[in-house]
This record gives structure tokens, C-alpha cells and sequence, in this order.
């Protein structure tokens, strides 16, 4: 079974946090929320969420995963850049070739990690600021969702954009999400909302 | 300060409940979360959501919200739709001129309220083959939002319309939502994503 692990850190942006959790469960992927320190995390807007475990209690069994996302919001995306037990997992997961995933703010950790080193990304508009400056070989775009099938890297760029991320990481890992984004009025919203 | 209440029942779709949390609250909209039953509530994709308080405690306090939302999932649809005391408490509402906003699903609860005789409304496609039947003078649109001044209602589709949802209760209300849609990069995605 596919397995995904979202990356769940104070001050999180909730929608980025919860949507990719939602969809991948509506796929039939196995998908744990680990929060950085503890098990309750106060996101970014005051909604408190409560995860599945803890990157203490996951510790090496986050290479294990087919995916690990990270999704955005300042707070949340400075503290998992500041982490340097998680920089070391998500540095051996990308030697070993798994996909990891970054929305929005999040790509200034992946910046810190090395992890976009030559490597095809995008980010919120502006925070492509901080990470070519620390990751200056990393080449940003301005496209909705990337994939960098080389550096097994996604990323994505905001709020609005959680639904499409979700769909791209599924897609990635060879999980068809047609059906689902029907289900979920993805393509009605495209086609009716101008 | 404009107040809303998003109420939170066992089987709620987990986007639709949050996303206009999280939008409301960028707004500076006063916004609580409250459990049907208890503050407590598992959610229709296994996320336990933490709510500021419970309908047993706001009591007829849920008058004097600007606002009342309901999300969709199934389950949480239903829940809202069987309790008695929920319904008495917006059929009051609906008297007394004050919106009330439900998505997805939960349209079927305002069917069986009486909220909908005789207004303009929407939900999730195929849900109207219920709300149709309950509320036959009500009037199914397809559109992806509908605001019926006359009704103080507002209606949307299903989880790819909860940030279009939020928007429009917040331009409803009278707040300004223009900056905060920019910031979550919604036109972005509509203008990108064809």
C-alpha cells in the first residue's frame, strides 16, 4: 500500500496541512500526520490539530514512507527548516530516491536541506527570495505544481493551490485521482469558475 | 466585529469545515468552531478536529452569530439535519433576517429545516434528488455558489468550491475579501489552471 507522511509544525497553514491528508485518505493511501514536536499542533489560524504521531515517535521510519509533504505557512515551514533531525532524514530519503513534497513557504526548508540543489522547484511568490539565495543552483518556476522527477521532488505554491498539489503528489506516485478529483468538483470548479 | 459559527458534526467533510475557518479568521472575522455534540469530533477522513465549544454550550447564543455554516460529508450532513434543537435554533434565525450558509451535503438539513421553501440555493450534484423532494418549492441552481438575499442564504457544491464559499459569505456579510483571496493565490489558480 502507498504510505504518505505530512509534516504537521506550529504555526502550519491548515488548509495546505489538511488538504493533501483528506485527499490521499479519499485515495485509499495510508497517510499519517506527524507533528514536529508533539501530537497537538496550534496551526496558523488558532485550528488545533491533533496528528497521528510524532516525528519523535516515527524517527527513521520516515525513510519508509513513499512521500513525505510538507505544507506551508511561515511558522510552520521556519520550524521544520530549523530541525536538524528532520534535515537528516529528508536528506537520506532524497540519496535514496523517495519523493518529498513542499508547498508554499516550505521549499525555504528544502532550500536548507539541500534539497533543491540543481533542481526544478516553485514556491509563494516572493519566497522564491530566500531560497536562491540559499539554494542558488535550484532553478524556480512560477507554475502551480512542479515535478522534479530527478530530484523526486513536488512542489506547489499556496492555499489554492493545496487541491492541485495533493492531486500531483498522487499522480507521482502512480495513484490514479481521477475519479476523486471528480468527486471532489476539481474540474467543475476550473470549468465554471472565471 | 462580524462573528460566524461553522458547526462541526461527527462525519464532516474536513476541507469544507476548515477552509472557511481559516479564511474567516485572515478576515479578522470572529470566528468559532462549534461541535454538534461535543468539542471533540471525528471527521468523515479520520481527522479529529478540536472545536472552541459545543451546541450545549452556545446554546441560543447561536443567534447572535452573523453567520452559522454548515460543511458537507455525509455523515456531518445528517447529524446536522436530524437535531431538533439545531433546527429550531435556525428556523429562529432565518426569522430573524440573519445568514446562514451551508455547502456540499448539508443542504439537506436546511431542506428538512424549512429553510429553503421558496429560495434560490445549490449543493452537492445529486443531493438536490433529496432536498428537491423534502423542500419542492425550493429552487435547485447549478451554479457554484448561490445567495438568496431574500432567504439569508448561501449555498455551495462540494470541496473544490469551499474557499469560493468562503469568499462569498464574506462578501455577504460586507467584508472585503479582495486582499485575502490574492494572498491564498485564488485568482492565481483560476487564471493558471485550465
Amino acid at each position: 500500500m502507498t504510505k504518505v507522511a505530512v509534516m504537521i509544525a506550529p504555526g502550519c497553514e491548515e488548509i495546505e496541512a489538511l488538504t493533501p491528508v483528506d485527499v490521499f485518505r479519499r485515495l485509499g493511501i495510508e497517510t499519517t500526520m506527524v507533528g514536529l514536536d508533539d501530537r497537538q499542533v496550534m496551526g496558523a489560524h488558532q485550528i488545533a490539530l491533533t496528528c497521528d504521531t510524532s516525528l519523535a515517535e516515527v524517527g527513521e521510519g520516515l525513510l519508509g514512507f513513499d512521500c513525505v509533504v510538507f505544507p506551508g505557512g511561515s511558522g510552520g515551514a521556519k520550524a521544520l527548516r530549523d530541525d536538524d533531525r528532520l534535515m537528516q532524514l529528508m536528506q537520506r530519503r532524497q540519496q535514496a530516491g523517495e519523493w518529498n513534497a513542499a508547498m508554499c513557504a516550505a521549499p525555504i526548508a528544502f532550500a536548507r536541506y539541500g534539497l533543491l540543489d540543481g533542481h526544478d522547484y516553485t514556491c509563494f511568490p516572493g519566497i522564491e527570495q530566500t531560497t536562491t539565495q540559499v539554494a542558488p543552483s535550484g532553478r524556480f518556476h512560477e507554475d502551480i505544481t512542479v515535478v522534479d522527477e530527478k530530484g523526486k521532488l513536488i512542489t506547489s505554491r499556496g492555499p489554492a493551490t493545496a487541491l492541485a498539489f495533493a492531486y500531483c503528489i498522487a499522480d507521482a506516485l502512480g495513484v490514479d485521482a481521477a475519479e476523486v478529483r471528480r468527486q471532489m468538483l476539481y474540474p467543475y470548479l476550473l470549468e465554471n469558475n472565471h
